[in-house]
């Protein structure tokens, strides 16, 4: 039972880290990103930077991992953000 | 220095909870959620529903209070961008 929950923690974070690429598609595509709230993501990326500490000081490979695959999508979203705001105003 | 990194984890899961407060006042006070990816918040959903499993199953009480709050917003923005997306068809 111990390992099916270890592999369900890792579909969890599996989930929560790549749920933020169809939102990266959708702006490169669509080149909008008014709607998106740069506070949030803002918030989101400082979470993530302390994640990833907290992760090295516990030695926990799957919390590095996947704090660092979110930010860096989280990231992305956010400097496409500021290039479509920048080239709009 | 344990202790510090225990608050550090809490800031963290803190920053990665309410990141999403200021993105569901801007869907609801702007009335636009066109650019919002409506598959990320969905895969984001369910990811969040199986680290609340997970939480339970380790009897982990901040996975769990932080991952219900996140719940509670990301699906309040998925929410709202229905009904706008709804009123605007």
């Amino acid at each position: 039972m111990n390992d099916y929950m270890e592999y369900l923690g890792m579909l969890a974070g599996f989930c929560t880290t790549v749920a933020f690429v169809p939102q990266l598609v959708k702006v490169v595509k669509t080149r909008a990103a008014q709607d998106i709230s740069t506070s949030m993501y803002l918030i989101f990326i400082i979470g993530l930077i302390l994640w990833i500490i907290y992760g090295v000081y516990r030695a926990s490979l799957p919390i590095i991992i996947a704090n660092s695959c979110t930010l860096l999508f989280a990231s992305a979203i956010l400097f496409v953000k500021f290039l479509i705001d920048k080239s709009s105003s």
